[in-house]
């Protein structure tokens, strides 16, 4: 049995919880990596996963007998099967934010469930502590990211649109390795770079805009996050006090960071810092990243949550002059005992292309 | 208030449902035309769309007057407002299959829900019935489809990678106005034709293969979907009495359906015809086509289901010879009082490439 599921089990035993059924497809991949349709049953006796016979003989190659996960295809189970599960089994978890209202029912039912229990997130928090190839999946991802920038400071060019921008940073990740994007890119320019949220445009890119990228891709499933504002031709005066500050944030989030920290307290202070300045953050401060671009933990100046050593998070200040301009500074970062690292590496200095 | 709401709130007076909560987004989609994150309610007095800022502008440039439907902020949201929007209702109806339990609970608790109820799919049943708009946007993808396996014929060379053939699908969708795929389009020659859902492989046609090319796009968010198996260089003898086969049945479907129709009778009948030549039906002889690719009516053999008018369905019956290969072929139907009419027009004879 992998050490995933052993840590699942400490806790439901924690929790006195005899059995779970886990239906999240990004549980289940944390889990047992296997990527197909089913559910995961933690039972007494064994861990399986149901599926149909198109996913079958790929879920058996994914595994290996250290999973310790038995494989069944649901066309050859009896009622009797469904049944027996969770024998004797006083309490069953469930995850509630994933399941229908619909299968909670037909569950409870099929499986002669007593006590059918929420779960509250157990195997997300779980998942906020990063093992070691996790790590290395969202340092090569991060790698990729980083190499991408890299790239951009000579493709970008004065008179490209948004939407070029983009597509050329997505046909970058694809070919350097990365499975998938992370999210759908943001390239925003000139006024666009206003809205925290822009979708690419067909706007050109003009002399004297700052283009705020964000982008991330994923590496074996995990994710990474960066975002940079850069500039076309030259940075105007009036830009430049608003990114001083923005980067002047970000820097003393990163050195503040470490095992102990209280998202709170850190939100409170940057949303402070920045409002003595006279300007607001308009999102929060960073969020949990791994299998899903966002993810646990999720910062905010009421989460009164100490960060611990291995998880690994987002730390993005941001301003936003409505229909003027906008600055994000962004890297992936690792929480570590004595301090953070940033994952991401790119130059944050002023960029000119 | 448009027909579509209107059906509804009927549906919900014959249920004794006096408010109904809409969460499934291609629900929304088809009752409202709003395409973003948030949810409907019917109340007694208003049709609500609450989302968040993000969409505030795009909704309200999305509806016109004669919807009806106003549209919130839940930020400007009070526990009152909550409260007073299904104030003296007896009865709310919910989307079982699609809110989550969490989401059940929550919003039990913060409307003050006394009969929150389950409600077995009725938008998706009114679904069934296309309206002329929506006969008009699945014509389109079904002509778009038309026009792509033209252009296949001329376009497809021994030698190709199936992968390479789905991708120039693929553009010949996006470069023809499809907003869309329906689904992800499968290429599957030789003996990865027996397997009806095969996924494009780097494997090259070779003469003598069948190749089966399952494809569908989608206009204005409704989908088409047609298959053809075709072949390279020439039709070999051992494949000529199969295809002949599929195609008879094919034909004699097209030529049943009209409304009236039971489901269960025409699965039985196709079955059999297949069963008493000595092979298996490996999946349904149909399903519903419309906002999803796979939407009511579902085929079956068991389905007690009688056709009615302006239902649009596909008919696809295959066979499929392990380790050898496989023929389906595969039309979108629209029913009507007295035949069906296929949407999708190309040809159903051997086409060599």
């Amino acid at each position: 049995m992998n050490n995933k599921i052993r840590w699942l089990r400490n806790k439901m035993m924690g929790l006195n919880l005899q059995g779970m059924i886990i239906t999240n497809p990004v549980n289940i991949r944390y889990l047992t990596n296997i990527q197909a349709e089913g559910i995961l049953l933690i039972t007494r006796k064994e861990n399986i996963f149901l599926t149909d016979s198109r996913y079958i003989e790929h879920v058996n190659a994914t595994l290996t007998i250290e999973d310790g996960i038995v494989v069944s295809n649901i066309k050859n189970l009896t009622l009797d099967d469904y049944e027996n599960f969770f024998l004797f089994c006083e309490n069953v978890g469930f995850e509630e934010s994933n399941l229908t209202y619909a299968k909670y029912k037909e569950y409870m039912h099929k499986y002669r469930i007593n006590n059918f229990e929420e779960t509250e997130g157990i195997i997300e928090k779980q998942r906020m502590i990063k093992e070691d190839d996790e790590l290395n999946n969202i340092k090569k991802a991060c790698s990729i990211t980083d190499n991408c920038f890299e790239y951009l400071k000579g493709f970008i060019k004065i008179g490209m649109s948004e939407k070029q921008v983009a597509a050329e940073i997505e046909n970058f990740f694809m070919k350097n390795g990365a499975d998938e994007l992370a999210f759908s890119t943001i390239v925003a320019s000139g006024k666009n770079s206003s809205m925290p949220h822009a979708v690419p445009t067909d706007k050109l890119i003009e002399p004297g805009d700052p283009i705020t990228i964000d982008m991330g891709c994923k590496y074996n499933g995990y994710c990474s996050d960066m975002t940079r504002t850069i500039f076309a031709g030259f940075v105007p005066q009036y830009v430049k006090p608003v990114y001083d500050l923005v980067l002047k944030n970000q820097i003393q989030v990163s050195e503040s960071l470490k095992e102990g920290v209280n998202i709170k307290n850190i939100s409170k202070a940057i949303e402070n810092n920045i409002k003595l300045n006279g300007f607001d953050m308009m999102h929060s401060l960073g969020h949990g990243v791994g299998l899903e671009i966002h993810e646990y933990p999720f910062f905010g100046n009421r989460v009164d949550f100490y960060l611990k050593e291995n998880m690994v998070i987002t730390n993005e200040p941001g301003i936003y002059i409505p229909n003027k301009f906008g600055i994000r500074i962004e890297d992936t970062l690792l929480v570590s005992k004595y301090s953070s690292i940033s994952l991401t590496k790119s130059d944050k200095n002023y960029v000119v292309i």
